[in-house]
């Protein structure tokens, strides 16, 4: 019987509910804001199953909380596993939540077949991965890998005015009142990074597929354009003499859109958001302003269409002027050949048709695949849908994906020499 | 010596920068929502300009004032001359004052020159023109003139939930206590309505004329568009697997725009207002929603695009369903010729070249042509710039203006025969 065979899948699931009523919305799905106090619970639930377990908990500065499977050798580097623990304002049950309870049935199957280890194994919930209460996310994680630095994390606000600092330091002295976690004020750079999470796209359910590994996480560019016209009457004024915004905004993305379908189709390209000004029905809009949301795995993709982007928004557009700004790059990341070979490699004993799919979403995996060796597993939302109650996992595909991570943490932890 | 020739210009410029201190905004421009205190003091300043001049000043249930210099035979239905004292929340001194101010140098200068005339001249301020309050707008002309029930018009709100018809009620009170004002409840049918306004578009500066006649209203339709797709996730669904309701909006507004541009440059066509939910940078829209503002002078063309626009959103639009509802129709108006040819005869003695203009506005004389002959004025007001502090026109061309509606008084006085 391998190890992954030993995985207790009913006690995996069981935890996976139990964990979703701790900020419960009715019918279904979740909210727990990063440092809410339903995410300090989740905190708390996450401290307690490692107590009952006999695994040493841990927080940091950030509030991201870790449990430890102690290895024969202490001093090595620990495997690290896990995800996040917060939720979007109306959220469903698995998107972070399959990750951390995935992580603990790993230490539960270890602990449970007395498997020792050279290497510690440790599992950690991120604080602030959505960025929904405190923007942006990845708060715990980017901190962690080094990626961002104190100051400029915890003076964001939430929309009640309310500071990250403040929030954390309840959330910290919370946990310094929890007996069972020792405070561990500094990072470490881990051995590897693994994180289970839901695909939130259609691509596995349309394949039927359970589970695979990623392989990259596509790269994101964030725009924000403004078309400048000249408010006028809607009735008065005839077509020669209008400088109409949101005439001049349709030709500009009109225009977008050619240079777009140019590309190969991993291209995602979404305008999320539009506003006109002053917005009434029988006045001619003097300013339009647009998100443009940019994603694509390659970097060369992404410089070629924001290359070509700037240069459009140099042009005039129905008489009007138009400024693009640029709000925000990350770049492509590639994970670890070799650990996504051990990933793929455990994937395909449940499922040979397996793909290796490109990240459409960030994760936390993103900063740790700075520090060190990382790769993810997908397994299958309904409908692709995320961030919503209606997000929903099949039983027996999240178990089959949890034995593939199982299996993974097997493979690094025989010493394979990661490129990292 | 022609009685337009006896107008006191003077007088005339010195009224009409009176009335702007009413409701005053710094540096310029002024704010005089409908039924409010300014709305109110400025009712007073009318009346009171009535009272030294000798005029009897009327009220009616719908807060509308009037200023009657009496004719030989006071059973004769009068001439009507003016517009309205209310203005936009941030607004220009001339929008609809202008007329009201010209109607009442029309008097003086009757009164000044002690002219005696058969059928009794009345001056009007209009309630509520712009709407911008209580919508819609025109609630005093289109009441008087039969277009509008009292029920419609009193249970509107404004922003803070104030209804119509308590602040008529503060205002009726306010002129019960006004001892020179009479109140006279009932509507009548008048011999015809005279307005003089500014032009609020680009076309008499450009052509370097300081007054013109204008023959017609153009019609308007405002129709509520709805797209409908799925929300998602922007960078984890494929193309394929998309229906963004932004995209949706852009490509049925390409269409909507391709059939526009099949008629002539008469057309009228905007987008006024354009919001997309979520409205999240990196989520799809669920649901794009826009207004349009169509308006033509013939009725044909109108309809011709109705049926168009209908047609088009019955489509899909990147897999997106549409739908389009009629917010309102008003069709054009076209107004009394011969008074047209009065007013257009007077202008020409002013300027030789001065075309007949559409109104691409609405204007309370929209209502009165429905119950008696109509005719318009327009005077250039610069960069075709109103419902804004920049609002202003020349004193010269206002003061020839005038002089074309005095001359028009006087002819119409001359009790041509009117086709209405």
């Amino acid at each position: 019987m391998t190890l992954a065979e030993c995985l207790d899948g009913e006690r995996f699931w069981s935890d996976l509910q139990e964990q979703a009523k701790i900020g419960a919305l009715a019918p279904r799905g979740l909210r727990r804001l990063a440092l809410d106090d339903n995410d300090n619970r989740a905190r708390r639930w996450m401290i307690e199953q490692g107590r009952v377990l006999g695994c040493q908990a841990y927080h940091d500065a950030m509030g991201n909380i870790f449990l430890r499977r102690e290895g024969r050798e202490p001093s090595l580097a620990p495997l690290l596993i896990g995800s996040h623990l917060d939720s979007q304002p109306c959220a469903g049950s698995y998107d972070g939540t399959l990750g951390v309870v995935a992580g603990l049935a790993v230490l539960r199957t270890l602990q449970e077949r007395g498997i020792e280890h050279a290497r510690p194994v440790e599992v950690v919930a991120w604080t602030n991965e959505e960025g929904a209460r405190f923007a942006p996310g990845a708060s715990g994680s980017s901190w962690f890998a080094g990626q961002r630095d104190v100051t400029s994390i915890i003076t964001a606000c939430d929309d009640d005015g309310i500071r990250f600092s403040d929030a954390l330091k309840r959330c910290l002295a919370m946990l310094e009142e929890t007996e069972s976690t020792t405070f561990r004020p500094e990072p470490y750079v881990p051995h590897a990074f693994l994180e289970l999470h839901i695909e939130q796209g259609p691509v596995l359910e349309s394949l039927g597929v359970p589970v695979c590994a990623v392989s990259d996480i596509q790269g994101v560019n964030w725009y924000e354009i403004e078309v400048s016209g000249q408010a006028n009457h809607a009735g008065t004024t005839p077509e020669a003499a209008r400088r109409d915004a949101f005439m001049g905004a349709h030709a500009l993305i009109g225009a977008l859109k050619e240079v777009v379908a140019q590309h190969d189709d991993q291209v995602r390209f979404t305008i999320g958001k539009f506003t006109v000004a002053p917005g009434s029905t029988n006045t001619i809009p003097q300013r339009a302003s647009f998100t443009i949301d940019l994603r694509h795995p390659s970097q060369a993709v992404l410089d070629e269409l924001d290359a070509a982007f700037h240069e459009l928004a140099e042009h005039h557009w129905s008489g009007c002027s138009a400024s693009l700004k640029v709000a925000s790059r990350v770049a492509p990341v590639a994970f670890d050949p070799t650990l996504v070979e051990l990933a793929d490699s455990a994937v395909k004993q449940y499922c040979s048709s397996a793909p290796q799919l490109v990240s459409g979403a960030f994760h936390d995996a993103i900063h740790l695949a700075r520090v060190c060796p990382t790769a993810m597993l997908f397994t299958p939302c309904r409908a692709g849908i995320s961030h919503h109650p209606d997000e929903d996992i099949e039983r027996a595909e999240a178990e089959l994906a949890v034995r593939a991570l199982v299996s993974t943490v097997e493979n690094v932890l025989l010493n394979v020499q990661l490129t990292g």
